[in-house]
């Protein structure tokens, strides 16, 4: 009656190996209902392993309902239990990695809004975190509340109208899992089918994908080199909007700042029309012209819910960013969180309590801006002196991407292959327009996450692409 | 004309006061368009402080359109700015917090699901997290693939099957924020408005909330002390359901665990309808009378989504959760993930990995399912003693909380409030129930985060309370 493999070198404890044994042929109809399980004595004997071993792979047998004893007479296969085998599952190979997300990739990679992730501070953040596992209450291991850490939104509220302008108290805001996550939840609030946005146009593909799978109509208006158009807005619209989506501090991705008075026309058009403004503040930080702009926020705290993150001034793997609402906004915002994830990791978001309490976001901020702005000049002068006259730079005073024409070039998806295939990539600014057409000439080059020797290397690649089509 | 009031003392730098004073009169239309500033040279004359000051607040002004320059001519406001202040947001005090969420509490709170959290590995936690912040590649701190960090994926793939059976291939894996986030997932790819789901009754009160905020209908399937009876799932519905949704190992909230051959008649069943099973797999680790039962997941793995989550067995806090998914879903979930918060944060991924790989966490599971024994004996035991038969405890075989009726006892809104009076929380069964007025009889009691003299002294003041109605 040998017939149970039991393997010593296995990493599998020996009572789970008995069990899983047994269990397999019960399932498997080799041995059915009301079929005598040896006794443990035997079976111990017989394998010559302890008697505990088989008494504790019988007892989780019993516990499982696969076997039932009978006081006195022993062990026997349960009935109901045989599972006719369907197909099993076939251990198939890794599907191909879709487009989704970053891939390593040996090419000179232009993406734009990615940072310069080799200067991440390490070594704060981790003693940040560190603490926090320290010296938190109890409290901060277990379930928090939808809208974030007291200790972080009170610290944000104060660096954000510190270097933004916005003006809020701190309950006014929730903390995300990254603006993306403040994105899905504006379209679970304030979305439904039949609900009409006004967006500038082009403007970020995921973002319309987001607003539009919520069942919202998508209303384009042009944008020229300073952003919004005001004159491209519907007056008339069938329906009230619900928000009007801009990222008035660098238009993504065009790259122009909204002027003042036209912030002030999207003030007057959203009372006018009683709808929202969303206003994503992407990467206002880095500005080089002259200090950041202040936010739409600051202007009409009332009309405007603003979307901050953390993935461009800090680091995107880290996944935190917040909504900052209009007070009667809040209270639905805190609920659709909760019932997304239930709220953002609480250590991390207390670490960055301390990181931006006790300067270092700034002092990072102002280092890495010092790049970004080595970076983009190394960018637009390559660009310029190998191209000249045939290139047009937009965008440039602002953020972690410019966009670029090339003279007399429509791009396509052989262009950005052709690139590819020469080790360098860039991105269609058309990929991201509503109404299409409109963009083929130009392409997003991001500088943030590329070194100035990469930069110059990419620039000469592209020029030796290009000369075939110029 | 000394209408500028600069304050030396303040923590705003002076050029953004400067700013800020000329920004709100343009704003409240105290000076209008066309208005001529002072030149740079008198107004720092004026207000004392170097002409750079001014330059740069001036240089802020232009950048954001409040001023206009003319060669020679000096600095002018600009047109179209002035903004009809509306009623400003007032300062309100903070609305009452909800009840959503965590709070701090001075009587004993038998909430259910709350660890024990004064035992979370402060300091391996914070080594680990540390470690990856140095050792981690720079990519680490970029953007992630929506499904999670590979190496994780790994690890949790064969610590699933080592502790729960789960037969698996890391890529069936997508990472959630906590098990609340694989629901609202779940929800999203699956449910629209006329889907129909079969649910335990009762079961976790957010859960329906969760699906019924998409659209779907909730057929209840009333369960007995081992879980869901087959026998009330709806054998020819109106409309196939999307899926069943059970938590096998410890239904919540009644206690019980579902014997293998109910499993294999749900397996049916999901076959019959061609509908999935969720299987929420939400404690199953703390088992206390045998070893964990193997989920459903490992028989039938192709029919089932199977949802499990950190927050039991290490941290709420922490918001780790995950999907193991049938092959044919896994690309839908990782676009569902993308679009709803890109992916979890990279850095508490990776080092939930080296926790797990490294034996932390089963180590900790190990610790901490001793104490929970304890405290489980403690409460079970001085509800015995103190209530003898008028007391019925069901669901004691696992998890992290016990249900119990108490002899001639009804609860009411009324009876929660008294025992709050009285220093101690309970939580009612009956909001949890689909179909409302069988559970009245019922209480929920936790014990994960109460130590033993606070059930000692919580069941002292039960007594108290209940010795009115009993």
């Amino acid at each position: 009656m040998l017939w149970m493999s039991i393997d010593r070198e296995k990493p599998m404890s020996l009572i789970r190996q008995l069990y899983t044994e047994i269990r397999t042929k019960i399932l498997q109809g080799e041995i059915t209902t009301g079929y005598k399980l040896p006794s443990t004595r035997s079976l111990a004997a017989e394998l010559q392993v302890s008697r505990n071993v088989v008494v504790e792979a019988y007892d989780q047998l019993l516990a499982e309902g696969y076997i039932e004893s009978t006081q006195g007479s022993g062990y026997f296969v349960a009935s109901g239990i045989y599972l006719e085998q369907h197909a099993r599952i076939r251990k198939q190979a890794e599907p191909q990695p879709q487009n989704i997300g970053e891939e390593a990739e040996p090419c000179i990679d232009f993406r734009s809004g990615v940072p310069a992730l080799e200067l991440f501070p390490r070594t704060v953040w981790g003693k940040m975190v560190q603490r926090v596992c320290q010296e938190a209450p109890a409290s901060a291991f277990g379930y928090g509340r939808p809208e974030g850490q007291p200790e972080l939104r009170e610290v944000l509220s104060r660096y954000l109208y510190r270097m933004r302008g916005v003006q809020c108290e701190p309950w006014q805001i929730v903390m995300t899992s990254g603006a993306t996550q403040a994105l899905s939840l504006i379209a679970k609030v304030l979305l439904f089918p039949g609900s009409t946005v006004q967006m500038e146009d082009p403007i970020t593909h995921d973002i319309q994908t987001i607003f539009r799978s919520a069942g919202a109509t998508i209303q384009p208006v042009a944008t020229d080199a300073h952003g919004m158009v005001m004159e491209n807005l519907p007056k008339s619209p069938l329906t009230t909007p619900s928000f009007v989506f801009v990222t008035p501090s660098h238009q993504f991705p065009l790259g122009g700042t909204l002027p003042i008075q036209r912030r002030i026309q999207l003030i007057q058009h959203a009372r006018e029309m009683d709808c929202y403004i969303v206003e994503d503040d992407y990467d206002s930080e880095f500005r080089y012209e002259s200090a950041p702009i202040s936010s739409i926020q600051g202007l009409a705290p009332d009309r405007v819910i603003y979307i901050g993150s953390f993935s461009k001034i800090l680091s995107p793997g880290l996944r935190l960013g917040y909504l900052v609402l209009p007070p009667s906004l809040v209270k639905a915002y805190q609920e659709a969180k909760w019932f997304t994830d239930l709220h953002t990791s609480t250590l991390d978001q207390l670490a960055l309590g301390h990181f931006i309490e006790e300067g270092h976001l700034e002092k990072y901020i102002s280092r890495v801006k010092k790049l970004y702005k080595k970076r983009r000049k190394c960018l637009t002068d390559a660009l310029r002196q190998v191209f000249g006259e045939q290139v047009c730079i937009w965008g440039e005073s602002a953020g972690l991407h410019i966009v670029a024409s090339f003279a007399g070039i429509t791009f396509t998806h052989e262009h950005f292959a052709a690139l590819e295939a020469n080790g360098v990539r860039l991105y269609p600014v058309e990929e991201h327009a509503i109404l299409k057409g409109r963009h083929e000439d130009k392409v997003i080059i991001g500088y943030g996450n590329v070194s100035e020797e990469q930069i110059q290397e990419g620039v000469s690649r592209l020029k030796s692409v290009f000369d075939r089509w110029m």
